[in-house]
């Protein structure tokens, strides 16, 4: 079947709006048939470089329009993107690469020489090509070191000597992105999203949120992110305009929005805040806005009240969901944000087409008000976890994805998230899972145990916090143990504090660290955790 | 798959909004938990009459909360529904009660004598229900004439003894919809829609003109037709108020608009003429109306001017579709409508997640501005004709679905229709192919020859004409093949006027009538013909 395919949208809609402005990027803007004539050269250069429609390339970048021209490659038939996460550790990046089979890497010169040098060599065959400065590849590729005597392409370069090629219409079971997630087992995870379930996602979204040609949306969360992928996939496809900063920055958002009447974003709380904090902010310069959306945690109500005070006809909506469900399952609207009270704890109620169920341990529903594993049905789920049958098998275990949190379901079909199963973090919008941390840890000298947990932080929502008890007559310092998990670890999952215990940590019956009570004393006076 | 199944949506928006306010007819309320108890009580009686997902039951009725209840338990996958139009004359009724294998009826106090008179004594085992007064049922039943002894079941009993059943999730490509439709061979064919093309219809609808709570839409179109199934799905699935009135009629759309703050209704643009021009219109009892949908033929200028003179917040839309399409291809959009124009003959363009391509009798594709056959890809196509394999594969040859009307694109992908290939007139939003009506007339004594063709008419948009040649020594009276005619075809296909010539009618090359000859005298002051 070929009817949710993403080129049925992007490829009329680049005629329909061929000289509206499609993407503003710092001084580069490209009107729609601009922008669709960038992407179809660049499905050009990518079959030229061997990567057919089931092949992996991944990008390594902040954001930018040639990210979008690479996700818009990939959508409409010409490979499999793999977006990296821009913290990723060395080893990890490696992992990642070799994992996948990706068999290009887009990467920015902000990235360059960290890529560079996470392959130390491995990895001969991987093909780069650089976003960046016209001549720098060269210069990069011909220097031993960190080039390694690597061949780098310059994308411009690459771009100029390729043939425009429409890719041939992709099917709704193929792979579209592979995006890693962090796993519980220590080691990341990919997800595998399809046509389908791309598209599928979309249509929820423009169900939810409305999309049309008056959108204007401005892309500060990183594009490598699930969140992202509303605004990467759904602007394009109904007319809108996409301002690209390159990273989250107060002073930037500000500075985008004002000069291009921006009316649609995605933030997490934290960056709202920094945002109304900056001494550049006047409620002037983000007038346009009409609808901005936040993940990751609920926002506080402070937060909530302040911006409505600010903005009155501004529409505040909160978004649940993670990579394997391709973004959105639940969504908190603007009235309910309107309305406040306990609700804005919530996660908000299922997005159109999305069903979700409080199930137990053998499987079963739990009534109304009960806690239990939140799980869902929806077209917009994975296809499954890359070469990963039995997780892919335990994630959809009774023909439910299970997304690894708990949470309870009110009379009113509201979605409170109480705990994460998985024993997840998150910190400023990442998800961390304790497991990588400890493992990374318990490696050092002389560390008998170790737990981590997420603390309530005002700027992050949830720090990390590791527990450690030493071997007999062993000892460590907070900055010696944070260097150790750095070798191994993004910096973001590093611990902010490590807090020494001479006693044994708690342990359940079935000798499982009894998390919960180690979270208790910090999160006394907190309704999530 | 399971996805795209509309039970996915009506199930929890039943939950999310059960008191709020779901279907208001005349005197009869229902909150959204009583309307899904209605239809999970109806489709437990059509499970007990033995009607499984796959089979049909049909119902021939104004509108009502009847019918919405009959539509929503065979989108829950209690059944196919086979709507009736309820203009079809006693011949095409049982036609197509036989050709559907249709095995139970619902059947309105309006329409139970046609029914009764029309299957004279035919389909025995028919089971018929009752949507009406109580008691009338029996009345009916018992009656030898027009009852013919058969014992009929009143709604509300069968109700009453129902027990609720929530059906089985149906898969995606569950026939839910068989809707029969004119055909160019004279007999009716039955056009088969499955849970998918019908949801993604949905989401088409949804993206265009959003959907939400805040809706309150207006049933005033028969239900029957595809026009009314963007109400039909999309009102019930998002937490909006269905309000229906039994038939058009210029004072039940005032009063039912007033009443209820309706703010969304579909029409062909004769109604709105009548609704403007009765006595009893005074602009504030359509104020609370935000969006109005017309379909079935352009409307014209001087009419888009009043309206948006009368209503300057009014958003007026235009949707261009078939019942093969489940209902919407194109859509020309309340902007355009505001820049008027030339563009308000076209039929708008694409909606979201369609694509149109204009195709010569080869199956090429033909340049911007050329005309052809218009030809359509998209995910709410009719999954094919019932039992009419060649027809199937005809309509969709090469891969694309084809309209049977010509057309062409201009640059900016503004579709215009410039012909009607199948030879169908639009006469007051009803579609009738000429060669039906020429079959009738054809059988009359003396006919020679005869063809049918559309001329322009101030109240219905086009009007039914013949031109009949009469064998040498015979005569006729317009009355008397009026009189002939409406034995064997709908009183809406009968002609209005009848032209007697002597000549013989031109033939083309291939001896065809040259129907082009004959319309342009009739259509020399219009673009459209």
């Amino acid at each position: 079947m070929k009817e949710l395919v993403y080129p049925r949208l992007f490829l009329p809609a680049s005629e329909r709006f061929s000289t509206r402005p499609a993407v503003v990027d710092g001084d580069y803007r490209a009107s729609y048939a601009e922008h669709a004539g960038r992407v179809l050269k660049l499905a050009g250069a990518l079959r030229e470089m061997g990567v057919g429609r089931r092949d992996r390339f991944a990008v390594m970048s902040t954001n930018s329009h040639q990210f979008l021209e690479l996700y818009h490659a990939a959508y409409i038939g010409a490979g499999v993107v793999n977006p990296l996460n821009l913290r990723l550790a060395g080893a990890e990046l490696r992992f990642i690469l070799e994992d996948s089979g990706t068999e290009v890497v887009f990467v920015d010169e902000l990235f360059s020489a960290h890529l560079l040098n996470s392959l130390a060599g491995a990895l001969p065959d991987l093909r780069i090509v650089f976003i960046g400065a016209a001549g720098r590849a060269e210069e990069l590729g011909a220097d031993g070191q960190p080039g390694q005597g690597r061949r780098l392409v310059d994308y411009e370069d690459l771009l100029a000597g390729a043939r425009p090629v429409t890719p041939e219409e992709p099917e709704e079971d193929d792979p579209v992105i592979l995006m890693y997630t962090g796993g519980t087992t220590g080691r990341p995870k990919g997800v595998v999203l399809d046509q389908r379930a791309e598209m599928l996602n979309l249509y929820h979204i423009a169900y939810t949120f409305g999309l049309g040609d008056q959108r204007v949306y401005l892309h500060q969360t990183p594009m490598f992110h699930a969140a992202s992928i509303g605004g990467v996939m759904g602007i394009p496809a109904s007319g809108g305009v996409s301002v690209c900063i390159p990273m989250f920055d107060p002073e930037a958002v500000l500075k985008a929005t004002e000069d291009n009447a921006v009316n649609w974003t995605v933030m997490v709380p934290t960056m709202i805040s920094m945002v109304l904090d900056h001494p550049a902010f006047r409620p002037e310069r983000l007038a346009s806005m009409r609808d901005l959306v936040y993940g990751a945690s609920p926002m506080p109500a402070a937060l909530v009240d302040r911006l409505i005070a600010t903005f009155p006809e501004l529409n505040i909506w909160q978004g649940y969901g993670m990579t394997e469900s391709a973004s959105v399952l639940t969504v908190l609207d603007a009235e309910d944000h309107r309305r406040g009270g306990d609700r804005l704890r919530s996660a908000g109620r299922p997005a159109m087409g999305v069903v979700v169920s409080i199930r137990d341990e053998k499987g079963e529903a739990v009534p109304v008000g009960t806690e239990g594993e939140v799980c869902a049905r929806a077209g917009n789920l994975m296809t499954g976890y890359w070469h990963r049958p039995e997780e892919t098998a335990e994630a959809f275990r009774g023909g439910w994805y299970h997304t690894g949190d708990a949470g309870r379901l009110d009379e009113e079909g509201y979605l409170f998230l109480v705990d994460r199963v998985k024993d997840m973090i998150v910190t400023g919008g990442e998800n961390v899972y304790s497991v990588e941390v400890e493992n990374a840890i318990s490696t050092y000298p002389g560390v008998s145990q170790v737990a981590v947990i997420g603390i309530p932080d005002e700027k992050w929502g949830e720090a990390v916090l590791a527990i450690v008890v030493m071997d007999k007559g062993a000892s460590a310092t907070v900055e010696a143990i944070q260097e150790h998990a750095r070798q191994t670890i993004a910096g973001y999952k590093v611990p902010k504090s490590i807090e020494f215990r001479t006693e044994p940590l708690p342990l359940s019956g079935a000798m499982k660290v009894l998390k919960r009570d180690l979270r208790a004393p910090y999160w006394s006076n907190s309704d999530r955790k």
